[in-house]
């Protein structure tokens, strides 16, 4: 159910969901409200008038009776549950004349994963399935031996006709085929070519057709997600994240590398993540009300690093020059080699690498997203401490991996903070009283800036003047919150520590910006680098697509103004989270994509942006917002020349 | 080196090596010469006289001086060192009459396992190979993954395009790969199938192409062999035969069925041949000179309960009707995960079965004798307890296996013995006086019979109306030899105590004989039912091979006296030996042969004689010397009317 807000004096009307929060709502239309306290009532800045209509809450004791009597409320710890009529204040609001410039906060598309879809292109075909046979008893005239019965009524039965058995098989079959006479369900695994061999993994007495699960599992540096799939239905019936156990060795892949150089230290961060991944099994398991019997598949995917640290092989070699691998593609082996606490018959597929940079997280976003189906070009770009950069289409498709550094995850930000709660996630900034709009995680008094927070936070200052293309603050710009450190540094106040839930003021400084611009500058040049290489320019690209956590709240407009991506039509974008666990979990449901995998992993080409001249000149001409040359972001030189 | 004898009044002349035996050489002619105490020169019967020339040995002082001066010696103790002319007294030998009945001892022809033969074929490629390579080592701008590495150069340089890895191989390629600057051996581990891939087992670094070796081994119920085998040879570098462990839980197949059919039994017998194959395995890598990681492939044959319980896969139906085997077929798996101390790449592949009585070791035996690869019908004859029974070519082939009984192997006859020291093995009776000609191994005093020496006895007895058809004592033969014991059952004393190494008389009596005769009826049988299945007749056979260690010594025209084996043409029949060893080794050394078991295991028809009417006609036809049918014994029939 939605409901109308129309924002005075700018005549903006939008619907927005019942319960909504008023103060996000005018942040996403665009709409400046100051707001110091991250919107938990504290500051009292966010006053606001309902003239027609009436919201729940809004109340505070930083409001007079007088103020509430004349239709006063906190925006803030407003919410929207009738169509309303809100003025802002001049004192809240930024001058009318300013408007003109008022992007809407835009999000990208979240694309999910669409089961229909993989159904109604035939393509739900689990690489694992079960088949429930009604054998015939054996006797004197017809005494084939068990697995042969087994074999020829598949046949005759099902059409199977290409078929071996594991060992563990061959050694229980005499008794499980007896126990309910002679009615078997058997588990098949299919191959990655279908004129090959599907080899019976499991058997089990009776029809146990409708327990057959799979799980998808994503490795990350940080974060560990698994999900539990049912493979008859295709639903996740349970899912479950958790910290990578190896982070107390190492925060990043470069300090578990180094950590796995060192004594047993391979050894002890093999035996982390195993912890970790069993862990979130056990959980999903019991959450899921599944037997760990009925789990079939183990689809894993993560970085080079994480990947050669699970499998325990030396990563030394990846971060040295020439940052060699010890392998693309990894066979299918059995997961308690790996050391998952589940039975002998689960397979384990790992997803193949691309380099030592570009690994099976990113090929796994390129299977799930559906990038590797379609004919448009797509650009796909990964966004952490590495971004990972893929452009191509079904018919080709290149790749490249740089180094952002830490910033997009709040680090070499001397407030930063990953986007957890408190953390200032959007900004505004009035262009006259330069007073600031913060809105944070949880709605609590901030606690310092997550990545999309500051990508938001120095776009609204550079489109409003209060820093120059350089990053650097202006001279013109008279506000008490601008001032110089102990340090000599120029930095803004973003929230006074009355209005913060720390115990100093909320500041963002010349530093971080240059930092940012660092960042965005790498990722940006790594972009029209590599689409260079391939020989094509960025209005060549159809379509973009964002993964990784990064990108889930990060305002587009934003993120073109500073010159992260490339400037396009949002329209274009779409978000797809965590596209290593939807690789993963495509791989759990039809089995023709290990074949698309192969060939994806096969045609990529990979390249060292060290090793290619232009890199270093674009990179250059990155480091400013939002580029050297503003001709590259037309619609932005638009909106300035405003 | 060989001399000639002319044995006198006989006027029968042989050549035989250096250094033969005389009373042997006597016997292998047919030539009897009485001799009660098995050739170790105590009884003092087997005096001839040297009338030209000289023999090393032969006095005793059993003979006076004068004997001695007339040229009087033992042939037993006699060694052929130059030409002679030796004379039978009439005292010693039989009536020169009969000698139109003698016939010369014939065994068959050992065909011996013929690596050359191999060769000329195109056929030695074992299914390990090593490859050597030097690698360029990678740089920035040819940063392969290690894997892609070796893959790319194994396609280059070996034109290997069909390759997969094994996950331990992925393991230590980092660290192997640069271990000798990237000059690595890979083993390649060859499939099935020509159109499949090629899997790489293990990385070494540097040229370690001359260390490839694999073990052949033969799990027999009763003994176990093992085989070293150099895959660059070709040759055998070391081998053990030894107990199976397994036998302190029961005799045969069957009690070792009932022993795992309680508790922890299957566990305790898998341990025990698992402790005995690894004591073989220890010896001949020490006796060998080898590493074990220089060791890629373990080839296992041996009968269907055997496999079974070394697999540990329960074997209770196996002894129970149907008589359903848990499998035939066995995929390729790590020697490691069986229990063998080897390391991790070491690949055990296992020899297929029929049925539950037609095993491993029989399809193993077929394949080491070249059965299926010639146009030629041949009957192979595994004969011990039970015997498994074959025949076909490269066509066609059908088998069968019945339980024959322990007579072959001494068992079930009051005086059997195994083929070891003191076991009458050969025996000839003087058709006038009755007096024996005993022929022990080692040439010892005998201790007991062994089944070729009971075969001989009977032929002998029958051939010299001493028994009928029936297997009874004739009523008119004359001699102390023939008496009736306590229980009242009639013998024939074979050696008097005091010229035997035990404390009595060494006897045969007619239960003896009768066991010997169902023993021989039901593998008689079993071959001519098999024959009349598959729509031929005796006469249709082209060849015959004898494989197992019962058919070594035995005389084949005795055995087709006594009605064991079809009367045929004693030259068309060869002795291999331990078939299943052969197999074994094959495999070891030629991968083609893999297609071909699996092509052979398909094609063999296994009938269940207990399933096909007329088995008990034969059987019953066959209770008599040799069968009710005197004309299908055409050649004895003549012999006997002289």
């Amino acid at each position: 159910m939605k409901h109308k807000i129309l924002f005075e004096p700018f005549n903006i009307e939008v619907e927005v969901p019942v319960g909504s929060n008023l103060l996000r709502s005018a942040i996403e239309q665009g709409i400046h409200i100051n707001a110091s306290c991250g919107g938990e009532g504290v500051c009292g800045k966010c006053r606001v008038i309902i003239e027609n209509g009436r919201v729940e809450g809004g109340l505070s004791s930083l409001l007079s009776d007088e103020d509430v009597e004349k239709g006063y409320r906190l925006a803030c710890l407003s919410e929207v549950t009738e169509d309303i009529t809100v003025r802002i204040p001049t004192e809240s609001s930024l001058d009318a004349k300013s408007l003109n410039k008022v992007t809407k906060r835009f999000t990208a598309k979240i694309r999910e994963f669409d089961l229909n879809e993989l159904k109604d292109h035939g393509l739900f075909i689990p690489p694992i399935e079960k088949k429930y046979l009604e054998l015939p008893e054996p006797s004197i005239t017809d005494n084939l031996s068990d697995v042969s019965r087994l074999v020829s009524y598949l046949k005759l039965t099902h059409g199977e006709d290409k078929i071996q058995l594991s060992y563990p098989v061959i050694q229980k079959i005499p008794d499980v085929i007896r126990e309910d006479n002679f009615k078997i369900t058997a588990t098949m695994e299919r191959p990655l070519n279908e004129n090959n061999k599907s080899r019976i993994v499991n058997i089990e007495p009776g029809d146990t057709t409708d327990k057959n699960y799979a799980l998808a599992i994503d490795v990350g540096t940080t974060t560990v997600y698994g999900q539990l799939v049912d493979l008859t239905t295709g639903n996740i019936v349970a899912e479950k994240g958790d910290f990578n156990s190896q982070i107390s060795y190492g925060e990043d892949v470069i300090n578990r590398i180094v950590f796995a150089e060192k004594g047993d230290g391979l050894e002890v961060l093999q035996k982390a993540i195993v912890k970790t991944l069993n862990g979130i099994l056990k959980y999903i398991i019991k959450k899921g009300k599944v037997e760990a019997d009925w789990i079939s598949t183990i689809t894993i995917a993560g970085n080079t690093t994480m990947t050669q640290l699970l499998m325990k092989i030396n990563p030394r070699f990846i971060r040295r020059s020439p940052y060699v691998p010890a392998a693309t593609i990894y066979p299918p082996l059995r997961a308690m080699d790996i050391g998952f606490e589940l039975p002998e018959h689960v397979t384990a597929l790992l997803y193949p690498q691309i380099s030592s940079y570009v690994g099976g997280d990113i090929v796994a976003g390129v299977m799930g997203s559906g990038m590797y189906r379609t004919d448009e070009v797509t650009l796909f770009l990964d966004i952490g401490t590495n971004a990972e950069i893929v452009i191509g289409n079904k018919d080709w498709m290149a790749c490249a991996a740089c180094s952002a550094g830490p910033a997009f995850e709040g680090g070499g930000v001397k407030m930063g903070m990953r986007a957890t709660e408190g953390a200032i996630e959007d900004f505004s900034i009035d262009p006259i009283t330069f007073e600031p709009m913060n809105i944070t995680v949880g709605n609590i008094r901030p606690k310092g800036i997550c990545g999309s927070g500051l990508i938001t936070i120095v776009a609204k200052m550079f489109e409003n003047g209060v820093i120059d293309s350089a990053g650097k603050f202006k001279q013109e710009v008279q506000t008490n919150r601008i001032r110089i450190d102990s340090d000599n540094i120029c930095e803004y106040v973003i929230a006074w520590e009355k209005d913060s839930s720390i115990d100093r003021d909320i500041v963002i400084n010349e530093i971080d910006i240059e930092n940012l611009i660092r960042a965005k500058g790498a990722v940006y040049s790594g972009c029209v680098t590599l689409i260079e290489e391939v020989g094509l320019t960025i209005e060549n690209i159809e379509r973009v697509i964002l993964a990784g956590g990064f990108g889930s709240y990060i305002d587009l407009e934003k993120a073109m103004t500073i010159g992260l991506i490339p400037e396009t039509d949002p329209e274009k974008v779409t978000f797809i989270g965590n596209g290593s666990l939807m690789g993963a979990k495509m791989s759990s449901l039809t089995n023709r994509i290990r074949k698309d995998v192969a060939n994806v992993t096969k045609m990529m080409t990979s390249f060292e942006l060290s090793e290619t001249p232009s890199y270093m000149d674009h990179y250059m001409a990155s480091l400013f917002l939002p580029h050297t040359d503003i001709e590259k972001f037309p619609k932005l030189k638009e909106r300035l020349e405003l």
